[in-house]
């Protein structure tokens, strides 16, 4: 492990130009500081505009200008002092658990702050736009102010989560809830055909760099258990994992050999490090795998069909499903939240929607009952490949069968066409799935269907999936979200370049953008660029008119 | 303009592997020659599928082995000889005139046959299936075939159109309209930063290698006139202009002194040269730029702002909305297709779904009752950037405003704050505008707001649009578009490498993706990749269950 001394994670971090790391602290709980980022606004040196902008920022203390952080220590355990003075309730100290007592935790409040609106002040309010823009959403409303308070309503309900393991202090929490900002999920870990450990580690900061929520180790190749390790003392997100492939691992690659003590003792082996949510894939039941047989792409799941073969070669149900309520008394030990997965999801527009994936997902909504009496905080995993207009039948389902429990779907994509772009084709169905109310986004890279993500290709799904995330805030309402917009048209009907650089969701790519054909300097300061020249440029010629108006 | 002697076509159309330019025969019109792109699927030499897949052909003879061009001469006139017979109707011979008399044309036919799902055979019939997948569009349906006779109708109630200028005699005749494959428009074009014909030339054939259904030749710099006659002599594609930009170019870029008879003058020159469709800003009128006054980014079409500064700075009415009516009859002589533009357009998500917006829309619905009068064929233009959940208004408001005729926008772009990835910000909208029924998207690149794109983002913004293209048509349940993706995830579930490379939107980036970690040609016969690896690859272990039972 020599070679992290090697490694600087500010080098990463080095690319948010204009930015600082400003902290809000608590109300109810004075010591909690909750990191946002702070863009500064220049309006090239005119008084047009001279404030910031806070932006949410779950990139952790690596982009904090003044923090040394050496790889090998790992993060400051923020959660540690809080979770000392936490009293049992039924046997687990659950966020779930406190939030059903009525009771607010720091990580409720931590939460509360990161979802404000902070940005109040930056334009005139126009009581036209903002009634215009106002959501049309007819399934929920997002309050205008976001309180602990709601925050644990909403968790005591079962419609938000925030995923935080005892055992993972160096969280800075966050949560999942249709009501919140859209959250995504980058996947990462190694594969038996490419493996190391410095190379997942990078890909954890470069996902922090690119605004991942969460991340998930799917590692499959070799050194699952200490990749893990060094991955989450130094993540400041939640971590997910999906233990069947590690249980697996232990059975050498066998499926038959697989039972309920290996995938038990994988369960608390990860438990005890610190992964703050499983996947399992409990709901795909042996009646259920017959319904895959005329499918287009059969299982695509890696533990769906794990499990479907382990169940239709011992002719028994999957022992997830059967020893669940087990499961669920040591994931509230351990305040680990469900992923329930959708072993069943289809794996090609054909099979979208149809009776297998339905049946699981029936399934799913019974086991999430289950986990709520234990109070374990669940999510639902779902699809997948769904053209555009099956989409909302999707949510729909989701949100009656499993009792609206936050909704976490992979992509879906929208259509089979195109490897090397789905983080294109899922882009499209992650954004339209969000609005309609899905909670937390997993993301696609080019590389899906073709190979292991490198780290230009977890930057490109994260990018595509930060945009589809944000347009489904816009479109459901959050009030959080629009100033960002409006402060980057700002700057761009303006002409303040470096302004609407720093503003970019990729500052670097807008620059190097604009440059390619301007270089000079002297071009940030002019109202026009290369697209279309001078004397075609509509916004120079649009503020024009209402200037020479002005003199008249 | 000798440096053309050096540049070969068939370098950019190499990269189809596997594909055959096929020719479907016309019933009607015997003499017809309608371009297939037939893409060969190997089954890794297996008998499970050893068919074809026809697929839409846009991109003309270059992609023809067996044709040799030259750009210096051209491509060969197809249409000549069915416009030597045709006679006048009202003085004009617009499809549209011909349409209403019942009249069914060579370019009806072949467009009929473009459109037509020449894949039925290609699996067995599923029809649990196919009903489970059906549209679920409320506003229109496509029918399953798509005959000359409904085309016809179509274009005789303006709700679709062939854009096909009669001196325009290479194009290959497509057709525009909801109940069809949705279309997808690129600009190309100089400005005053950056020109060369030979660049636009090499953007064509990009564009025709990546998918465009039309292009639109924007140039604003030098050489306009020239530069658009290379282009139009090698494109079997429509071609469409702003001839406002020109004619601002003929009274040096002095906005304040167009008039009509410079405007019409331009119009004139660029017919008789073969322009297909003209986007016209004739709905802006002098009393809707006072309702832009308040918005973030004022007008942000660059014939909108020019015709707005026009208007506000002589206290006039819009020139093109008074001299409308002498237009029609110039565009009727030739076949000139409108393409209504909108100048208020929202730059913004602030600006989205305005007053100002719809105010012009709602004249672009009369002046398309007075072109359908003159039988001109017409479409409207749409945003541009608006937050999905205002976009389907968009569409519901264009169909009720402009009866029917066929939508045409820019994205929308569904947030303001990625520039560099606006091609992805905007495709998400595209698609779900396509799937509402918008007839043709108008591509957005990564350099859009930044610069002028290059070749590169010629194709970055092709593929993002022909993705949202084809996931709308999924969507709207047009009959040819399902078998591309059904083809591909046959491929991919039966570990036909070679066969998901061919059948791939981008073949060489698909085959570049997987090769990066598994480059060994041997590799293209295993049943995994790199993603997951052999032992946790979920398509093996789903297609070992049922070849495991089929032994017992």
């Amino acid at each position: 492990m020599e070679n992290f001394k090697l490694f600087d994670p500010k080098k990463i971090f080095k690319e948010y130009p204009e930015s600082k790391k400003t902290y809000f602290e608590g109300k109810l709980f004075k010591n909690l500081k909750v990191p946002m980022r702070e863009i500064k606004i220049n309006g090239n040196g005119k008084k047009d505009i001279s404030k910031s902008i806070y932006v949410y920022d779950s990139s952790g203390p690596y982009s904090n200008k003044d923090t040394n952080i050496n790889i090998n220590e790992g993060l400051f355990p923020l959660r540690r002092s809080w979770l000392l003075k936490r009293k049992p309730i039924q046997g687990g100290i659950t966020q779930m658990g406190y939030a059903k007592k009525g009771i607010i935790t720091e990580e409720m409040e931590y939460a509360a702050i990161r979802e404000s609106h902070h940005n109040l002040k930056l334009f005139e309010e126009n009581m036209e736009r903002e009634k215009r823009l106002q959501s049309r959403n007819k399934k929920f409303t997002i309050p205008k102010v976001i309180t602990p308070e709601y925050i644990r309503d909403e968790i005591a309900n079962g419609r938000a989560v925030i995923p935080a393991n005892i055992n993972h202090p160096e969280l800075e929490p966050m949560i999942i809830g249709r009501s919140f900002l859209t959250k995504v999920n980058a996947n990462i870990g190694n594969s038996a055909i490419n493996s190391s450990i410095e190379g997942e580690i990078e890909k954890l900061l470069w996902s922090l760099r690119w605004g991942a929520d969460t991340i998930m180790d799917l590692s499959t190749g070799k050194n699952i258990k200490e990749t893990r390790e060094w991955i989450l003392r130094n993540s400041p997100i939640p971590v997910g994992t999906v233990p069947l492939y590690q249980a697996l691992e232990k059975v050498g690659g066998i499926v038959e050999d697989l039972n309920w003590e290996i995938y038990r003792e994988t369960i608390i082996e990860q438990a005890e490090q610190g992964v703050d949510y499983f996947t399992v894939h409990a709901g795909i039941l042996l009646p259920y795998v017959q319904l895959t047989r005329n499918r287009m792409t059969g299982i695509v799941s890696r533990g769906g069909a794990i499990m479907a073969k382990w169940c239709t070669s011992h002719h028994k149900e999957n022992f997830i499903y059967s020893h669940f309520q087990e499961l669920c008394e040591i994931m509230r030990h351990y305040d680990i939240t469900y992923s329930l997965g959708d072993a069943l999801r289809p794996g090609s527009i054909a099979d979208a929607n149809d009776e297998a994936q339905f049946a699981e997902l029936k399934t799913l909504g019974e086991l999430t009952k289950v986990a709520w009496k234990f109070d374990v905080q669940t999510m639902v995993e779902g699809p997948g490949h769904i053209p555009m207009h099956l989409i909302e039948e999707n949510m729909e389902k989701q949100l009656e069968y499993c009792h609206e429990a936050p909704f976490y779907t992979l992509g879906p994509l929208t259509t089979d066409f195109a490897p090397g772009y789905d983080h294109i084709t899922s882009a499209i169905g992650a954004a339209m799935i969000g609005w309609y109310g899905c909670a937390m986004l997993c993301y696609v890279t080019p590389k899906e269907h073709l190979g292991l993500p490198n780290k230009d290709d977890v930057k490109q799904g994260l990018i595509a999936y930060k945009i589809a995330a944000h347009a489904s805030d816009l479109a459901k309402g959050h009030p959080a979200a629009r100033s960002w917009d409006d402060a980057l048209s700002y700057a761009r009907y303006h002409f303040h370049w470096d302004d609407q650089f720093h503003l970019a969701l990729d500052p670097e790519t807008a620059r190097k953008h604009h440059n390619e054909s301007l270089p000079d300097e002297k071009n940030l300061r002019t109202p026009f660029c290369s697209m279309c020249g001078p004397r075609f440029c509509s916004m120079r010629i649009s503020s024009q008119i209402f200037e020479s108006n002005k003199d008249n």
